[in-house]
């Protein structure tokens, strides 16, 4: 089969990464063009990763009649505008999360991905992490009966900018939306959530008008429950694990461990912290992402996350800030009476 | 110093334990009399446990002047009673939880109390666990900074018999209640629930008006948050871990378990289960609880476990069902206006 | 069933913790007496754990018509004369190990205490410990099918004064002796062993003519291999550990821990050290230990570590110690050819 | 740089996973020469891995003068005369180990690079493993102080096929040579080994001369002990870990795990099986390996592995055969007189 030809159109810190995998660690697809509006990444990247052509206007990426897909990795208030340009140019499209933090935006974006007919796949790469894959397949499995209790902990190393915190759409758009996601990935729809929040990080996101600390409830289609924990700031590193009680047995997905070397002394036995962050931690998943995207670009099957899926966890993390504005549980409905499959 | 003269009025399970321990690992104390309003039970804790005087009223052992110190380990609705009449008589009491149900029954037996002068001591055994001890003293000593976020996950092996679910006031005041008291045992006061529940493990629960899975949601006076997770079934046992996120890292209480053999093979590595439920994983726990009971009386120093410490979980307990039942966040104020600190 | 009459000779740290065991927490014993040639170590014994007699000369013990059974808790030079006067006084006996240090003088033990017909039963207290009895049930089910490979680590958190040392018989009999008898308790009978050593930890410990760290080769009569680690200190606790491969799988006793608490920051997961030494790691073993003792005097039962259960893992220490010393493997019948069982 | 221009010879698996490695991961080299005896199996490589030019006769690579260095990856019967070929081309050598199971052999091909100047790494992957490394840095760093006894488990999920074994050179040379070279990594030379051995997991590997089930003893010229216990057979995986006992504490490298998803039901907690074998269990040392051999060539430093160390286990793996041979510990410069540092 012919390899896929494939652009970047951001060559920031997770364009870069993508780029990376792509050139290093993926096989069928060629990386032609990368794209930034800033010049000196996209020329840096090329040169890094040996990316034949470059350019400040992804236009001309879209353009490029060779180019069989695009990975859209530029910040999330042109996410809607490149889609449609790409979907009108018939590229596949692979798109960092979210999708766009106006609902009504990402209905049109679908609709526009549809018409084109072209794949659309949605950075959720959570999903593809190894331990939680599992998880995942001892779900199916039956491993443990009807799911009832969902708890995933997810903490970050260290707050970002309040510049970024600023533009994020706050904590449940931002943060919370990756535990969303999986929350669906693992169990299913969600009804209903109730989130509380409290500014303990740092004051200054509190000025921004953000909380740094979480509590979110879930209440599953099914019936089960679910709780989401989110910390800007964990000093031990990028805490991020899921268990999942059912019927049957309890199911745990610890986090894995830079190395598995202990010292033992008075003090007693210390191990290794955890993966500092996101790149780190991930490291296989946004492999196995990358690869799955270009499967289903080649074999012309449906991406693992679809626009869909793209969408609802937005929908859910507005569910979540109004919860936390009103004080009450807020179900998914009232953000998208689209969704009200009761 | 003279050994405490102790009678133990009830001969259930809980009051066999206590009666057990008291004879066979408590120094400092002898127990002189088991009261039970059924003779046979009496009876036969006597001569298990080697206590030489039985009875099937209480008032017996009150009237025994050499008795020092009772243990009320009776159904919940008589405890406010023998309370009142323990006090009077000037016995020193241990009383299991809850004090009552009702918080006006709380308020006037804990009056009673202190116009006797005696002590009081409320059975919440967890905060005698060796491991959430060891977890209190790292919070105390700084180790973490201050406390932001807490977890407590408590699940028990297998719910309670129908007719005992009916009597004990719903799962927040008969399981979670000793949730809360961790709760405030190692962050503080609590100002507000939020509570989810469901009924997952068995619709005969959901009949009796009461839900078996749930998730609560605390808010602490000092701005942290907390979680609790509670499940009526358990397949793999009696699951009580609790986690602490502080601003200097993270602590985890796991579970012991029975004993550390593994056996590993081509399905993977295998351990114990869990400790079946609360008498085998928390032994300790229970001598440790009497020994502090013994401890308090004969220094005539205060209970670790006092009055106000039965009665705020129990205030928790009414927050939590208020909450549910009108799917709202409930201040333990509007339940206990007294408990306005604010 | 009368309770057994039980007296302790030896009032030393071992004496001591049966003792105090005796008394608080088994069942169906009751301590009459203490011996100590200490006359102030009896009185103190006696005093603090309730013991109604004390003396500095055990044959008053031996001679008081009422007691059942003896607790041999004294200096090793001591052991073969007090099981033989206790054996003619026809009393039962628990005896710590090792019997003797001379061999003749073991076979000479046995000889009396099979013509008494009492009870003799060898103090080798891991074979109690609830870790390792799993362990053993794991075997005994089949879960590993034939055993093939056991590895027995087996550190002290400190050595012993030097004039302990010197009085030991070496770190084979004193040290090493509790892991041959673990062997033979799992595995069976060993037919040779080779022994290499070195003075790492201290040197007057070479100076005393011993070593203080040991690797001990085994091969069990069944064709299995097996080896066992030990040295003098290790400062992090009483390191014990058994692990064993076999045809179907593997099977592994960690060390359990004091507590479960774990603390995590920026260098990583910190959990407790091991409990410090016997006394701590050992707590439920030596109870488990008496409460067999007891039972199988009252019962009239084989006692679970036999005469010969004492007396081969001393063939073992001096053919760990001839290896040493020559360099070579050493076959147990070239120790004692009473065992050349091929 | 210019890229370093690579050949590999031998495309049987482990020349296949090298040649993978080069292609997929390894930065700053080229791989443009495939040979292989079996002209399909270098057709195949080439093909599947995108390699320009494949041969059945190595000397078309070494005569190709843009080629740098060659990766040898052939039977070990190969490997002594195609060093002598590829040195006199002045090409650099990545050989697998054993470099020969002739010792003189070694010296010679030894004396060869030297002669003609090339940079030599001898194929000891498991110095690469991250687990391992961090274990060797901590001893560097000083955290337990003096090392005093190393403990190498390492188990194989089954044996090769007999054909494999009778060519291997027996256990001590195929598969015990990698602990040798761990134990030297870790803790420096060695001056006496003695080793036990049976057979019990096939008796064919018996009747072919072998054992399969080994403990070896080990003596560092530094006064510490080890002790490595090997198996061809551990139902659960490639068992694989690490422990060091030193004066100020232990260090502990335990096995890693393919994943962290965890099943808790009646029976226990369930963890994955180990990873099966080398090619899955050092995955990421294979890449680090080759890393470092080009960078080494690239940057004409030392290799990490040296002609000596790969002859130095070899020396290793004769002694302890002969010390099965002969039931006795062997001194290195038994074997080799030349090791006599003493």
């Amino acid at each position: 089969m012919k390899p896929l030809k494939v652009g970047v159109i951001g060559a920031g810190r997770i364009g870069r990464l993508h780029a990376e995998n792509l050139v290093r660690h993926i096989q069928g697809a060629e990386l032609l063009w990368v794209a930034d509006v800033v010049g000196e990444a996209a020329a840096k990247a090329a040169r890094e990763f040996g990316i034949p052509k470059h350019t400040t206007d992804y236009h001309e990426v879209l353009s490029d009649l060779e180019i069989d897909a695009v990975l859209i990795c530029t910040s999330t208030d042109t996410h809607a505008e490149i889609i449609r340009a790409a979907a009108a140019a018939k590229k596949h499209i692979f798109c960092e999360k979210p999708l766009a933090l106006d609902l009504a935006e990402i209905d049109s974006v679908l609709d526009a991905v549809k018409e084109a007919g072209v794949i659309l796949q949605v950075g959720f790469h959570r999903r593809f992490d190894p331990n939680f894959r599992r998880l995942k397949e001892l779900i199916v499995e039956g491993s443990i009966g009807s799911p009832w209790l969902l708890k995933i902990t997810s903490y970050d190393p260290a707050p970002p900018p309040i510049a970024y915190i600023r533009a994020s759409g706050g904590i449940f758009l931002d943060m919370t939306i990756h535990d969303f996601d999986m929350a669906r990935f693992l169990l299913g729809e969600v009804e209903e959530v109730h989130a509380a929040g409290s500014v303990l990080v740092d004051p200054e996101i509190g000025a921004a008008g953000d909380v740094d600390t979480a509590v979110v409830t879930l209440k599953f289609e099914s019936g089960a429950l679910g709780v989401i924990t989110n910390c800007r700031k964990a000093s031990y590193g990028h805490d991020q694990r899921i268990e999942v009680l059912g019927e049957k047995g309890g199911l745990f997905a610890e986090n894995p461990l830079p190395h598995t070397a202990m010292l033992a002394d008075q003090e007693g036995y210390r191990s290794a912290p955890l993966h500092h962050f996101f790149v780190e931690r991930y490291r296989e998943a946004y492999v196995a992402e990358m690869e799955a995207f270009v499967a289903a670009v080649r074999n012309k099957t449906a991406p693992p996350v679809t626009g869909l899926d793209g969408k609802i966890p937005v929908v859910m993390g507005y569910a979540a800030k109004r919860s936390l504005e009103e004080g009450r549980p807020v179900r998914l409905s009232e953000i998208d009476p689209a969704l009200d499959a009761g």
